[in-house]
C-alpha cells in the first residue's frame, strides 16, 4: 500500500473522537523523531497537543523569506487528530474506524478531516528531509486533539505558549479540507471572524390583563433588534463578503399565555470581515441598544478574529506547487466557517489552509480519493521546497 | 351561626378543587328544591353543572322589565363550585378545607371565590321566596364546576343547551368577587374580550456562516411584530380602555449558536374593548403580517367576546340595592380578567358581577369578612325584589 495511504489508515484506525487523541500524536511523533524532529507534548487540561520542530543544517545561513529567528524561518504544519462523532454506525457502509478502500476511495471517520492531511504532511517531510537534510530554516508541527470540540485547550493554548517562549511562526499550512471538487482547487487564505453575544433585555413581568403594570421586554427589544438586522456593518472587501449579523436564538415567555415575561434572551452572531474589528462591532451594537433605551445585559464571546493572508511567499509557493502537482490554478477563498488558523494568524503568521475535498466531512461514509493523499503530500513537499531551499 | 356563614362553611368543607364539585351542587340543590326550584343536572364530560329554575305564581301576569318568555322574565344567579388548588397546605394558618373564623374573617379555599357568594345567593332566595312566594317571573341558578379550569364543559355548554331549548336569560348576576376594598364598592358590568394566537413564521434553516443560503425567520418577523405592537387597535370607550396587544412568548432557534433556525413561534393576546370585534382583529393582524411578506401560519383562539351591560334594570337594581345595604355608591367597572359572564352575555343577557372583596382570591389564607356574607345575601335579595316584584 502507498505509504501516505497506509499512514492515513493507521490514524483512522485510532478512534479519536474529540477530544480524544487515541495515540495518534504518538504515532506521528514516532515518524517525526525518526527524521530528526524534536517532539514536545503540550497537554492542557485533558487535551493532548504536540509541538514538533526540526532544524535544517543551513539554518544559520540567511536566505529568502520572512526570517525572524536566529535559526531561520519556520514552516509549520497545523492540524488536529480529533474527529467528530460517527453518528449511527449502522448507517456506515463500512465501520467508521476500519479504514476501507472501495472504488478508489478511502472510507473512514477522519479520512478527509483531517487524518489524510496529517499523513500527507508527514510523508511530505519524510521525502523532503531525505532529499534535503540540510534544508534552510525549520519545519514545525502544531497538532491538537481539540479542534472539533470547544477549541479551548488546543491550538490557542499552544500558540500562547510559543509566544511566551519567544517563538514566532513565519508560515503555517493548516491541513483543513479546503478543496471543493478536485484536490487543490481551493485554498483558504483567510477566514471571517466570529463574534457571538447573548443579549438579555429586561422588562417588568405582569399579567396580560394589566399591561400598564408591566413592561413587555419583547416589545421593547423588537425595534432594537430590527435595527441591528438592518445595520450595514461594512461593505466587505476583495477577499471578504460584507459582515453578517444573524440572530440564532430568541426566547422569552413563561409558557403561560396570560403572562407578560420579565425578560427575553437573544443569541446572535457576527461573521465579520477584516474591514471591522470585534471592538467596533461591540461598540456599535451597544450604541444601537442604548439608543433604543433598553435595560439589558450582554455577554460577548469572540470565537475568532478575522484573518487574511492576501499574498506573500506562502501563497506563491502553494499556488505554484498546486499548479505543478495538479495542473490547475487554485482559487484563494475566505468562505466558510472558522478554523484553528484564527488562533495562529493574529501573531503575524502567514496562514494558508490546504487539504482534501471537503464534500463528505462530518458526514456518514466520510471518504477521500485514495490517489489524492500522495498528491497532497507532493503539494506539501513542493511548498517546503519553495520556502526552505535556497 | 348566621345561616349564610353556616352554608358557606358547609361548602368550603367540600374540597372541590377544579374540576371537582365534591357534592357542592347536591347541597345547593337540596336547599333550592326545598323552596320550589326544579333542579337539573347537566353534566358535560367530567364536569358537573346544575341548572335550577323556580317560577313565581305571578309569572303569567305582565309587568315591568325585559320579559321574553311566556313565564315572565328570569333572573339567573351564575357561579362555580370549583376552587383553585390550595398551594402548600402547610403555609395556611388553618387547613384550607376547614372553614375557620378568626378575628371576624372566615378563612378557607373558596371563601371569597366563590362559595361565600353561592351561600349568599341561596339565602337571598330563601328569604325572598319566604316573603314573596308568588313573585313575578322566574329565578334561575347556573352553576358549574369548571370555571377555574379549562372552562370548556361548564357554563359555555349549559348556555348552549339553554339556547337550544329556547330558554333566554334576561338578567344574570355572577357571584365573582368584584369588590376591591369594601363589599359592593365595585360591580363589573362587562369584561374585555380575550383573543389569543400562536403565530409561526417560517424561513429557511441554514448555517450561520452561509446566511445567503438561509432565510432567517426571526429577522423576517421583527418588523411585522414591531408593527403589531405599535398599531392603535381602537381608542377604547367610556367603559373600556383601548384594546391591548401583548406578546407573551417568543421562541425561535435550535439552541446551537451557529444555526439560523427554520421558524420562530410567537404567542400573543388581545384584550379588546367593545369597539372592535375579534373578526376585525384577526383581519387587521393578518393584513399587517401579509404586508410584511411573511410566510406564516396562525392559530387563533377566542377565549371570550367582550361584553358590556352599560345600563338597564339590572344595573339600576344593583346600584340601588348596594346603596340600601352598604350606604355606598358602587362603581361600574370592566377591568380585570375574564369570567364566565363572557359565555352568558352574547345571548343578549344583561350581566353583572357582584361578590365579595377579592384581595385574597387564589392565595394562601383566602378569606372573606364573615359579616359580608349576610350583607351580600341582602344585596342579592334586594336585586330580586327590584326586578321580580310589581
Ligand atoms: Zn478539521
Ligand atoms: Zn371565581
Amino acid at each position: 500500500m502507498e505509504k501516505t495511504l497506509a499512514l492515513a489508515c493507521e490514524l483512522i484506525r485510532r478512534p479519536s473522537v474529540t477530544p480524544e487523541d487515541a495515540d495518534c500524536q504518538a504515532l506521528m511523533a514516532e515518524h517525526l523523531e525518526a527524521i530528526g524532529f524534536q517532539c514536545t507534548d503540550m497537554p492542557f487540561g485533558e487535551v493532548k497537543n504536540l509541538w514538533a520542530e526540526r532544524s535544517g543544517k543551513g539554518a544559520e545561513r540567511s536566505g529568502k523569506g520572512a526570517e525572524r529567528g536566529s535559526e531561520g524561518p519556520i514552516v509549520v504544519f497545523a492540524g488536529h487528530t480529533d474527529v467528530v462523532p460517527t453518528g449511527p454506525e449502522s448507517q456506515w457502509q463500512s465501520p467508521p474506524f476500519e479504514p476501507t478502500l472501495r472504488d478508489g476511495l478511502l472510507y473512514g471517520r477522519g479520512a478527509a478531516d483531517m487524518k489524510g492531511s496529517l499523513a500527507a504532511m508527514i510523508v511530505a517531510c519524510e521525502e523532503f528531509v531525505a532529499s534535503h537534510p540540510e534544508h534552510r530554516g525549520r519545519i514545525g508541527f502544531l497538532i491538537t486533539s481539540d479542534e472539533e470540540g470547544p477549541a479551548v485547550n488546543g491550538t490557542v493554548k499552544v500558540v500562547e505558549a510559543l509566544v511566551d517562549a519567544g517563538k514566532a511562526i513565519d508560515w503555517c499550512i493548516v491541513g483543513e479540507p479546503s478543496s471543493t471538487s478536485s484536490l487543490g482547487d481551493v485554498v483558504k487564505n483567510g477566514r471571517r471572524g466570529s463574534l457571538g453575544a447573548v443579549l438579555t433585555v429586561r422588562g417588568i413581568q405582569g399579567h396580560i390583563a394589566y399591561p400598564h403594570l408591566a413592561d413587555n421586554p419583547i416589545h421593547r427589544a423588537l425595534p432594537a433588534l430590527d435595527a441591528l438586522t438592518r445595520e450595514v456593518w461594512d461593505e466587505g472587501n476583495d477577499f471578504f463578503p460584507a459582515t453578517s449579523f444573524q440572530i440564532s436564538n430568541i426566547n422569552g415567555g413563561t409558557g403561560a399565555t396570560n403572562v407578560i415575561p420579565g425578560e427575553v434572551e437573544v443569541v446572535f452572531n457576527f461573521r465579520f470581515s477584516t474591514e471591522v474589528t470585534d471592538t467596533e462591532l461591540r461598540q456599535r451594537t451597544e450604541t444601537i441598544l442604548d439608543a433604543h433605551g433598553l435595560d439589558y445585559s450582554i455577554d460577548w464571546n469572540l470565537s475568532g478574529q478575522a484573518f487574511l493572508t492576501p499574498s506573500g511567499a506562502l501563497v506563491e509557493a502553494a499556488v505554484e506547487s498546486i499548479r505543478e502537482v495538479a495542473g490547475i490554478e487554485t482559487e484563494l477563498s475566505t468562505a466558510g466557517g472558522t478554523s484553528d488558523g484564527r488562533f495562529i494568524a493574529p501573531t503575524g503568521t502567514q496562514v494558508l489552509e490546504l487539504g482534501p475535498v471537503n464534500a463528505t466531512i462530518h458526514k456518514i461514509d466520510e471518504c477521500v480519493r485514495a490517489d489524492d493523499l500522495p498528491r497532497l503530500a507532493a503539494m506539501y513537499r513542493g511548498i517546503l521546497e519553495k520556502l526552505l531551499l535556497d
